[in-house]
């Protein structure tokens, strides 16, 4: 069950010749999410072989940098005939940011578009998975980050075991999978534990949006195969990061450390650290070791921790 | 005094990876006037070296591919601590979707933004040239094609000729290449018609934005040093050109040979002519031999007719 991340803009409040301005596609299981939409998005989409068949859009606040690409992504995915809705998740001011955006596309839509405001502490449930609305902490700026955190996986299943025991393949492996007990033809009970291992955690994945540092993201973060955190500034710019409400990289990283998350990337950089990151790379693993610099383009797999199980898996999954 | 179109974008309706959309930069002795500002046209300046210097926009019309970028380069304008005012001209309803911009934009601009709307025939002046709004015909809707129109140029004024007959060089040759007689020291009378030759023509370039092959462009690019027609289609989709309001190939390059243009331009393709211009590139030059399809990126330098002439001109012009 392949998870990935692409970043199709990575620059900060205005896009430069090598960056985009912000958006992150999420890709799990064939299942496209996008989080944030600035200028170009579809355009990056393009570029990096995204899926225009985006299901749902997660902004994490409504600075032009994080959103005007939903203005011609609504009318690319008229002209292509779309017909299934989009869900557009937002922090409060998502409802009215959306219709601006509406207004300005002008004609009708040939589909649904679904706009919902979330406060940190909401939830999106889906099958196998939730997006968890995260607080953040921007100039006083109604934004919020993003939690993806997939279901607890039942343990795994040992069909040897299950044949040395003369169970018969089929719908009674599926039961003693789910966690039942069984009992077979000659009278013996059987019973999961038997059979199955621990339960095993799904993958969580935070990305921030544009923040301070903060208590929510580190909260958040938590032990997370992934953490995206914003990264405006290097040092020479912390005041500057301050009064703009923006993190530096060594800030990022510090939260990165603290929340004991095992893979850090930082992301929407000040357009002068657009070629050259190696400042930023620099002060960031010096806290923080397994930290990268995004880059438009990039793809970052999250794998589960338990790596290889996938093709153990029996086949009444 | 060069003059050079940079396109910036050239597909039609939407992007593809080879192409952004509608967007024309046109440079005039250091000054830049914008054509069109679809979606990503700053990122396309700041990737083909177009200054942000730029005083004046000329939009054809409201079709979110010809004018979305606006959104976004006013806030990259802000950014970059702009007080400068910017012009922006189009056809009636610039007022209203320019505010719908400005309101997507938000925050206030710290740079007076002028809004005007023209219709055919109207005419915005400057010192040595003009801009003359032309009709257009794109499914009724309120449209405009452009021409920048050089004033006339003073016939070449002959130094050597003047050095014979003892004109003192400096405030006289000056008054005589104006077309004023003067009285030399000596009582002679020398007449402008002995020392300068006979008038000579600006360029004409002409952009149509989105339009059906009409009159209007037949008449405002009789003659042009440069036609810049649209071209969504090639002949195999002569009806749904028809149907959209646009022009094929074909069509656009007959307007070329019935103007009798020097150089046609065709831009605004349909994202199934993205990679392979092939199609369009024939049939056009089977009407109008000297077409050229537009790519981003393209520079077109358009030369005076009496080309060397520049280096000519006397000193006290």
């Amino acid at each position: 069950m392949p998870l990935s991340l692409r970043f199709l803009g990575t620059s900060a409040s205005r896009p430069t010749v090598e960056r985009g301005v912000s958006s992150i596609a999420l890709v799990r299981e064939g299942e496209t999410l996008l989080f944030d939409c600035g200028e170009g998005t579809q355009r990056q989409m393009m570029r990096y072989g995204v899926s225009f068949n985006v299901g749902d859009i997660f902004f994490s606040h409504f600075h032009t940098d994080h959103f005007l690409g939903i203005i011609g992504l609504l009318r690319t995915m008229a002209l292509q005939g779309r017909t299934e809705p989009l869900r557009c998740w937002g922090p409060r001011g998502a409802l009215r940011a959306m219709k601006k955006c509406e207004v300005v596309g002008a004609d009708n839509l040939p589909y649904p578009l679904e706009v919902v405001e979330l406060a940190a502490g909401d939830v999106v449930r889906r099958k196998e998975y939730e997006v968890q609305a995260i607080a953040a902490d921007h100039r006083g700026a109604s934004a919020l980050g993003w939690a993806l955190v997939e279901d607890i996986r039942r343990g795994r299943f040992n069909p040897e075991r299950a044949r040395e025991l003369g169970i018969p393949e089929g719908p009674m492996w599926g039961k003693i999978h789910k966690g039942e007990p069984v009992v077979l033809s000659d009278g013996r009970e059987v019973r999961p534990e038997e059979l199955v291992g621990v339960s095993r955690p799904g993958r969580r994945i935070v990305l921030t949006g544009d923040t301070r540092p903060c208590a929510a993201t580190r909260i958040a973060a938590h032990d997370a195969d992934l953490l995206v955190h914003e990264s405006t500034f290097g040092d020479e710019e912390a005041e500057r990061a301050i009064d703009t409400g923006h993190s530096t990289a060594r800030e990022a990283a510090t939260i990165a450390r603290e929340a004991g998350v095992l893979r850090l990337i930082l992301t929407h950089l000040s357009a002068r650290y657009t070629r050259d990151v190696s400042d930023l790379e620099r002060e960031a693993r010096s806290v923080f070791p397994k930290t990268t610099i995004a880059r438009d383009g990039m793809e970052i797999n999250v794998p589960f921790r338990d790596a290889d199980e996938e093709s153990n898996e029996p086949a009444h999954q």
